[in-house]
């Protein structure tokens, strides 16, 4: 087992490991006493770890309330949101009480969203069963849910009390949702994290997880560390993801996040070596690991429709947007660009050829 | 016009003056650079001030929407939460733009939630427009909305970038809503701001506001300096709100909040000093006070309904509860009971008699 220290304004630990499931319980225990604590999961999580965890949570002194609701993107919403909340109310949790997120991404912002508010601010733990969550959404406290307007557009910056990561969750997730957690793992290698590209185009998504994730939450936890509200440097996390929300929305979300941040970053990344930003042949090498992950680096959208569906992204202030452009492997940049620029930007990006 | 500090996380300055609405754009531009501005406010404050401060905005470069909700408790929902939520995304608000609530504790309360939560966290500003908001729910940084199961369950701690307090709208509050506010003014006068119980017990509700708000803003910013979360000493601002929110409750909300704090003092006042916490003397002053103020100390519900309602409070944790209890005028102590001494409390302080 390994453990992060994120030193966010509320520090905490991520445990990573495999075989956590049973042991939260008592994890959680030698945090704090005993209390209530709600278990919030979708049902398919339920149904493969619910009772584990929950037993694992009575068996140290908790007393589990179960909170189930149907799995996918359209549960990140305020009505779901109001009903968790109302769930905590009547089952007489309190401040001093604990929310527990097992599951993927849309469990933890949603978790997490609901204690940040309930009773103006309930601790939380997150315990990731996705790739993607674990790397991404478990660590730096970001919760959301999503307005019909757009995607994460009511949330809060709310650090959990500790991350509890099972690699071995992954064993159970489909093949293409292994591979779009496995997408922000590339992203951690384009920022920064060395080797990493290397060993995943090696093993593709039969990498051993257990040695993969530590280093790229490291990662995330520094970044959070220097700018926890993201005025600045977390930027740079959004590497692929202005193009890649983009790509989501056009295909109607039947592409997921970590294909369209594939996407994303292999268009920039071409773009920018084609502008001159970038080292030479780091485009071919992204694209290696993206093609050993079985992930895409293209997409069947024209360039005039992905920069339409980008910018009606969240970033957009007035009328620039910051782009994160690689300059090589292990290191990008922010460019504030212009709205206007981004469309010639992502031609360049999407043109066949060296 | 006086301008207070509250040095909170994010310290700000509440301002404090007569005909200050018409000036909201100019002090707001003093503070940051014009930008499109949310105006949140229901109908009835719309009707009065809508245009005043809408064209004050305009006038000092800023680009104001107005968004108008009915009045009354009933739209602190998270219904009105998601509709003003993605009212601002759909007239494209940044998270550098600015949300400002013109009006009492709910449009306070509401807009701050928004403004907390949109685009994890942008900028608001108080304009309160009652007695009853200038000195207690617009500095602070307290926002929320009502759950089906309690008040104020879901909420945040969420500062704002200023208070602009325009006295000269009490002139147009109902007779009753104002004595409401007043009531939160006796309460500063019971924790510790010297003389205004006196200066209330004189003049009545023909008091000069504008020398009543500030210091009683000064007491309550101190307590947010030393507490922002409400995790001890600013629990003291709850001086007879929990009687006072079951009287609220039980009256099925015809009841005004200051009228159930008024009597919830007065219950808890009388039971001190009969318990010997508290000075011989202090009901009489405090009744006069209020009587002065036209505000009830009495209610018409029973020892065992009241003590039902309010420990339906909140403010339960466990089987114990912190009461209030004023030890004579100008000071006042926290006394955590087990629930099962409030009914007796409450007896010893409805009973007729010296």
């Amino acid at each position: 087992m390994k453990s992060i220290k994120v030193a966010a304004t509320h520090p905490y630990q991520a445990w990573i490991g495999t075989g956590l499931l049973d042991r939260v319980g008592e994890m959680t225990a030698a945090l704090r006493s005993p209390c209530p604590v709600a278990l919030v999961m979708d049902e398919t999580v339920a149904e493969l770890y619910g009772e584990l965890v929950a037993s694992s949570f009575a068996k140290a002194g908790f007393r589990p309330h179960m909170y189930r609701f149907p799995p996918g993107e359209g549960s990140k919403s305020f009505e779901l949101l109001s009903h968790l909340l109302e769930f905590l109310a009547q089952k007489g949790l309190g401040r001093g009480d604990l929310v527990a997120a097992l599951g993927g991404g849309v469990t933890g912002d949603l978790a997490g969203f609901a204690a940040s508010v309930y009773q103006r601010g309930t601790a939380y733990i997150q315990i990731p069963t996705t790739l993607l969550a674990a790397v991404d959404s478990s660590v730096g406290g970001k919760t959301a849910v999503n307005l019909p307007s757009g995607k994460n557009l009511a949330g809060t910056f709310w650090q959990p009390e500790a991350v509890f990561c099972d690699c071995a969750t992954f064993a159970t997730l489909p093949r293409q949702e292994l591979a779009s957690g496995a997408a922000e793992c590339v992203k951690y290698g384009m920022l920064g994290v060395s080797g990493l590209l290397e060993t995943l185009t090696r093993d593709g998504l039969a990498a051993s997880w257990m040695d993969i994730v530590p280093p790229c939450v490291a990662y995330k936890a520094e970044i959070v560390r220097v700018d926890e509200r993201e005025n600045g440097l977390r930027r740079m996390l959004n590497l692929g993801h202005t193009l890649g929300h983009g790509v989501e929305k056009l295909s109607g979300f039947t592409v997921r996040h970590g294909e369209g941040v594939a996407v994303g970053m292999a268009i920039l990344t071409r773009a920018a070596e084609r502008m001159g930003f970038c080292e030479a042949g780091t485009f071919r090498f992204l694209q290696r690991a993206l093609d050993a992950l079985g992930l895409p680096s293209t997409s069947p959208f024209s360039a005039e429709a992905l920069a339409d569906a980008s910018l009606g992204d969240k970033k957009r202030q007035g009328d620039h947007i910051t782009l994160i452009l690689p300059r090589n492997v292990g290191s990008c940049g922010l460019y504030p660009i212009s709205i206007t620029e981004l469309l010639p930007i992502i031609r360049l990006g999407m043109e066949e050829g060296s």
